[in-house]
């Protein structure tokens, strides 16, 4: 089946049957990922796959213990990875400039488009995968769990096993005219909010989250609930300080 | 085909034909590609589409010229959009809090995941893709030539065209134990990098660069030469000042 028609049904995963994950085919998919562009063919990054239960129990408090994580037979840790590059320099008689913010930022690319193929080719295959968007909220605590070096930083998790069957209809998405600009960025009057999330405000699953939530809008959810200014501003420090440790930060 | 038969014979492709690319067909693959996993389903991401003789020759400086972005038929930058959803919240009586660090690294996560499934179904509708990761070497030239506006922010470039006949192999990439660690980072000793990296290095067109820099190790082309730590550390500056400018940073 195509990618294209994989996408149309495809949702994130987030409960797993018993059967467990065939070491030879993650093997078979983590390498055929490999074939994502990267810079300069240096593959900035490194994948930390868990299988021990009490490692896995480790790494759930970086994830606010969403069940996830202990649930999943795999745990795969995406991180952006100079470090490797670097030692390789160093055996070279040549001198790795890439402990600044620049090099972090190129590493990260390279670990998130290789997360995507990834994903993508785990779902083809039959599995169940959920992306942890913690993975940069606490880092620090899995850096330690997996002892990750300098130079080495973990950007994307993702909890993969045989999904229990769906229940959740697939998510709605905001119409294309949403996020694509012809030519150049024409900014979004009030009018074009309105007509742009009317499907997304108006779906039935989101007016039910908004009275779960006892909230007047959908939008108060994320700004006031979920993603809230005090959180972001707090884990902007701790991601900075993680990164300065990681050596990637003056 | 499958994704995974597709990556067996993957490349960046550099050199289009005059063959124009179809204005539906590459809205639906932009309109699929929105299937990516996102933060709190908020798609934190817009697509810039350039076809503009004249706007793509404004684009090229920031890609140090690289010939593919006035030769392709389409260009698309891909950007971490903060503004869409905090225009939203501000229309419906919420307080967005997304001008830090943090959520510019939850924009631009979002962004490159959207960018790696549309490369993918791009190439598996037939077109040639090259991922330009000069987009965040001087982003400031692209936002102002697109008309970024604040929490809007350049992460990834596609030039998308028929592709001319290759005539490069596939690149080598590194063995699949080189980037795979199991339940826990183990760092590189020198004899595992001269395991790791031997056939890299041993590979014709590899060899055949370090003639061509006249260098005495691959790895001194990318550190004296390519990626070095003077242009790094200069970049990451103007880098962080274009995300103050964006209003990422504080």
């Amino acid at each position: 089946m195509s990618l294209f028609d994989n996408l149309r049904s495809r949702q994130t995963v987030r409960q797993y049957t018993d059967r467990p994950v065939d070491e030879q085919l993650l093997r078979r998919l983590l390498e055929a990922a490999a074939r994502t562009q990267t810079m300069g063919n240096l593959q900035l990054y490194s994948v930390v796959v868990t299988r021990d239960a009490e490692r896995k129990a480790r790494l759930a408090p970086a994830h606010f213990n969403q069940p996830m994580v202990e649930q999943a037979p795999v745990v795969l840790t995406i991180c952006a990875d100079f470090n490797r590059t670097s030692t390789w320099c160093r055996c070279r008689k040549a001198n790795p400039g890439y402990d600044n913010p620049l090099s972090f930022l190129n590493a990260a690319t390279d670990a998130l488009l290789y997360t995507q193929t990834l994903s993508l080719l785990l779902e083809e295959a039959g599995l169940g995968v959920c992306y942890l968007g913690t993975t940069i909220y606490q880092p620090q605590q899995i850096i330690d769990v997996l002892c990750l070096p300098e130079l080495v930083f973990p950007v994307a998790t993702l909890t993969v096993g045989y999904p229990q069957p769906q229940t959740e209809p697939q998510p709605e998405r905001l119409p294309l005219d949403a996020f694509v600009h012809a030519e150049a960025y024409e900014d979004y009057k009030p009018a074009d909010i309105d007509c742009l999330y009317k499907e997304k405000e108006e779906h039935t699953v989101n007016r039910h989250f908004v009275e779960l939530n006892k909230t007047e809008t959908l939008a108060q959810i994320f700004a006031h609930i979920r993603y809230t200014r005090e959180a972001n501003e707090a884990m902007s420090q701790t991601l900075i300080a993680a990164l300065r440790r990681q050596g990637f930060w003056e």
